[in-house]
């Protein structure tokens, strides 16, 4: 058996190999019969594939978080990757077992992203920006480096959401440097926080679900409840302007009311950290989508990107030199 | 001197009377001349005038907060009430001098407000809510019994916050008492808080402004701040679903995102308080147009209900025995 | 065999039951054979259900109309109630055979209605507004207390048409009761025959269908011409204003002309029309889902509230007494 | 004094004509004067005109309705044509005194239009359609020969709802001619009807204005409720298929719920009835406003067109021979 | 073997005739097996149908292209018309193999319409514009006559495009007429060449695709370049008033931003030209899907029509005497 | 006299200074005297200023391009700055006179820009793109170093279009360097032509108006033409991938339809480049408005960003050290 991951395979090739069961639905054929849908993963990426005519005992078995040995072959249908089943079965004593070496990371290590964080914290010269997040910081670590920054569509993937901060932070770093006028430790302050509240909206890396805070509150109320719960325990007025100005910065930064701020962007600094916010998701949906896309045609309509399908050109690119 | 109101006059009746001045716009006609644009009241009603070719001297005496003896016309300029000012003088020595005197007030005193409140409050059977209730209650009493309910359109005068609370919970007893499937004591709790952000948004009674956090914030937001941090002091978890369900009817009353709230409404009674909210303040708005409006014409246009206008039919309303 | 109503089974119970074949819907699946997609009722609600391999016996026999013997098991499928049919047969001599006994009814006896309308008529003391309404009633008795108000979404029961009417008729007298500038006569003759045209617009109480006059002039216009043949058969003058007041009020019910209201509300009282209109018919369907819907879940999305979803709380709701 | 009209004037030319007072709407100025703003026509067309610093004489005298005599020069003020006035004056015995002759007036005869209708009415050889459009138009027939088609924008000119209704008719005929599916019987009988309701909607030839019935009931179910009563009185079934296609044909006449109609289109004639009026409508405001427009330039942002200006190209229009 | 078209066979009428295979997606059913959703074609209309189990010998013998004799039944599914196929195989030496004999036609002969075009041309008097047109006719000329006008909905048949322009034309050309104002040749030309982008931005008449200039630059800019290319060539300048009004024309054809236009219409004849345009489309949709419908029921809903259904009368149409 | 520039001046403080007339607006005043609605620019920036009562002498001498010397005092009117103008004349012999010296200038030399602009040229390795580039920019090199980059909220100053193109060209060098998958090349290509249309739409640095090609046909169109007619003289043929994908990238930088691009963007490259000239226009707009708003006060409303106002803040801005 070869080593090679999902996205190694070319289409039409067969296939043998480890994966994870991202989710399995269960759901009846229109012949009455069950089947299990079924989205397998590993460090290459996610696939979908159906299992027609699924037993009881076949339902029973196969839950998400566990992995199986397949045999079958990548196909393409309807533009979007999947994989015809010939056979599957679950590990066995001595195969690999670890869900974690199974899933899609960040492309940076999870050390390298904590380097950048602190030097990004060490110019967040405001004291008040400063304490408040390095405490929030603290307070959600484990999850803020381990959970997707979505349930889909964009950085859905473990550790995602440090990564897309980080992404933004790069952003951020770039547009604060090209003008001057940026206040620039509030925009990297609001920057590191904006998504924080996913880590309570989401209920985790795996199988995620919103959470019942999630569903009546919401990532944007929620973060602002956290950042007034650590003002108190830190003693900063909420009633200063600059603890005004960086809440105003984490409700605005969806930029419009449809999308669910409160308020609209009053803030130079918050109406940029919405801009870059946007461009980082979409620049990654469609990384994500061009990397399964044959050279030539014509993507998947992407739903972030209001339906559109994205054109993969066949002309290699050729980057030029970067310093 | 007789001593009739502004409302008492009849159109193009000459008026002689004390009045407040709400509002003083000093600016600049097209002659280059300065002139004031008031916006006079007393216990009846508020009105706009001009004041043309005002000194620096009129300019400097005629202050918002000064009470004034007028001498003018009462007119309709394009639909609207105004008053064309033929004379006006501070009020000297002797004459009235109180401007709480001179302010339209909430038709029903603070005193059977707050025993309307107490009893609602004691049909509030959950403790948690309960206790929320009481606290913030008593916390912003002066204000919430003193501040308008809006810088202008609906419930626009003083005790309007209470005012327009008290006849919200009035439809709310009604529908509860209609549909036993709604959860009255929720009801009741949101109905109470769910304006009361209004106390931090806004500067106060008069000449009222939004703050710095009314605009960076927003009420919504506020009192939802609120919540958190007297759950924080009343040791009540915020992660228990009583506290859930309360945040999300107070952050969902704007019913629609693009009104402003952070999540549309997923419960039955949050969903009911939005609507019950649209209404009297619908009503509030309507009734407080046609009581200017002539029988038999069309209002002006109402900003508030989409720019429409209403009619006031001929017909003299006989309003059936009410049990 | 029991006399368990559909909702008195529990989700994965085995079934045995007399139902109403309310639709049925004959498809081809994708295997080429043909399905009966069923909904079925009794007096506890409607359920939906699929019948594969039908052969053609099966889909003449199993008509809309017929009652059937059904063993099967209660299921949840999407989050929605159905029915997975083990077997059954038409009933036979000497087993139930009254479809009315097998539909939902409005939750308030035909008698106890007709008693608080007459109480409202009377209330109506313009006698041109109670002239038309008693003429129209009378007209329409018998659809108006047998039609369901709408095909789905909100009091699609029989009886629903006269329950909507009544419970909205509750509501304008609570609203009435508070706010003393209403034209109460006004406000409860237009209510009662706001929805009267769905009598011509529907096919009837079962197997609902739109008529052609349904589609092509819809119920808005329909009362309105019921209105015009009435005034004209009681010599009252439609261009009298009292009849231009009930016209304008039924006209503009829908509030929006995106709903299909030729014009938008231009009176006090057709504001508040409409607002009662939609709070009666908002509560009711979330009554309707979250009858079904397990505490501490979500229901599924319901299209006539923009496709929310809406929470059912774990914690008991204990209502406060009620006077 | 020559006897030039209005629009024979050039630009900067001095004035010296009789004109009639088409509106006069007396205003405040910001230097707390009174002033007139007119509007003046006669048989080439209306211009507005500002008479300064106006007394209570002048404003009793210069009365909708009357003839003056006027000294002044013809202006461009931000695009539109006006006067500036230099002196005016009520006519005296012996000069111009018939307002009808100030007028603009259909392009066409009353007899020539009348000629073609009839030709129109003698193809609609359905027996219900005809019997209705010629019952209905002998009844309105004063009016509409008399009224203007809008308050303002398109055909605001008296004999502009039947010249409208004539073109619309024509381009019916060419429309029916060309493609052979259409049922142009219905097409034509529902032409000649469709903005017939007008003649209640709107107060009449002069000064126009809305009526009650017109705001509150509107056009469209105006020339519903006509149809209605004359097939009473002409014995006509409102329930078969013809009279409910002719009153959806009128219905669905302005094609979307947002611009008033109470239902979209479902027939192909309802839908080109819809198309030809927008496109009548919009050739005739295009012309209007071009006419006053210099070429090479573009016209004053057009109300009825979404705000657009349009060129007027400078090259001649060589019309091709016509046959 | 009889000779009946496919829409000579009465619905659940047996069938046996040849047809060309204009489409054959291959979709794996629920059940797991392969099927193949066909549209078959002949004179007389498309139609589709479903092939259950098809075997990978299936798969490939049965492309777009080839004609099949095909033994089925005519069924309505959902209010579409389809075939129910019981046998089919594909042609043989002796049998009809000629897939032009197959598609759907213009109803005009390429030279009656040849004929028209050059008398419309005769009559663009404007020598640039005049030669415009003939140079891009000549060029274009193959394509023009044997594309359809669009992928679907309206004139999706060989020719459709020309037919499409050629309904158009003779609209202008009635609409001309009746308003003397309107620049004939100016509308005649852009008449002509709006669509003519079509032949680069379709793949062709038969498999009708998008092609790559069509996805990424579309139709309008792609006639906008021949334009360009063309007064090059026929050294027109780029800059004179014509080439911009012409260039304008096409431009702004689609009437809205929205609907892919980069400009709107300011111009008389930009406005007419969209509206024609929207006019003819509409008709020849309507057309097509009620020749399939039944008299006295509604047909499916249209796409391009907003999702509208259309009644179709029972009351047989008679046509008045056209002249 | 001093020599401050006009925002060097306090707001009341007298000012004694040389302007720039930029435009002059005659209007006529509700009291019927002319006025001159001027706007005066020095390096500085631009400011408003109304002269009443202006002599026919006036509105002779104070044109657009004359220099004045003016005597006035700075105001805030309804939260704009403003001049009131005590006295001006023209300037005489001797004083300054060329209004080059009296226009805000691009904060970058041209040299530099140019340099920056080669260094990004080199980075275009494509060989078409580069040639493309090379030749529209030197065609055009005159008029881009010296328009606005639009007539007004952006970049409208000399040299603004240069300098607004050469700040996105520094974002995309930070996002090509960021996200690896970006096609450097065809980004950087695509940046500098995407505005340069403007130096064809609009009538150049002074007294900016649409020309008529502006008007009919737009940039976005205008620079596409370019490019087409570019390809011709450099032989490089438009059907190329190369080619397709450039014009691609300038047609649909709008984003949307509705923002006036005929297609929406279908490569990644497409939508950054969308993207940054959002971000770069609106940080412009900001930083424009910001510079004259008091800190601790909120800013007019901004036209470009959807009339919201802005808030600048208080606390003096300390910026992290930049490396």
């Amino acid at each position: 058996m070869s080593h090679k991951k999902i996205y190694e395979y070319a289409v039409d090739e067969n296939m043998e190999l480890f994966v994870l069961i991202k989710s399995a639905d269960v759901r009846v054929a229109k012949n009455g019969n069950q089947f299990i849908a079924f989205n397998f993963s590993d460090s290459s990426g996610e696939i979908s594939a159906k299992f027609w005519d699924a037993s009881p005992a076949d339902t029973a078995a196969y839950q998400p978080g566990k992995i199986v040995l397949l045999k079958g072959k990548r196909e393409i249908y309807q533009g979007n990757p999947q994989i015809k089943i010939y056979r599957m079965r679950l590990v066995k004593e001595g195969e690999p077992n670890d869900p974690s070496l199974f899933v899609q990371k960040a492309p940076v290590s999870k050390n390298a992203m904590e380097a950048e964080f602190n030097q990004a914290i060490f110019e967040i010269t405001n004291p008040n920006w400063n304490r408040i997040v390095r405490f929030l910081l603290k307070k959600h670590q484990e999850d803020f480096f381990s959970y997707p920054a979505a349930k889909k569509n964009h950085h859905a993937f473990a550790g995602g959401l440090a990564f897309h901060t980080l992404s933004m932070l790069r952003l951020a770093h770039a547009v604060a440097h090209e003008y001057q006028e940026i206040n620039a430790p509030l925009l990297y302050a609001a920057t590191i926080l904006h998504d924080l509240g996913k880590t309570i909206e989401l209920s985790g890396p795996v199988a995620t679900q919103y959470t019942l805070a999630g569903n009546l509150v919401g990532h944007i109320v929620l973060i602002d409840e956290e950042v007034v719960k650590a003002a108190g325990q830190l003693k900063i007025s909420l009633e200063s302007e600059d603890m005004l100005l960086l809440r105003h910065m984490l409700l605005a930064h969806h930029g419009l009311l449809e999308y669910g701020s409160p308020v609209r962007p009053h803030l130079l600094e918050a109406e940029v950290l919405h801009q870059i916010d946007q461009l980082d998701a979409s620049i990654q949906m469609l990384k994500g989508t061009l990397s399964h896309t044959q050279p030539g045609t014509f993507s998947e309509r992407i739903f972030g990107m209001d339906g559109r399908n994205f054109y993969k050109p066949l002309a290699e690119t050729e980057q030029p030199e970067q310093e």
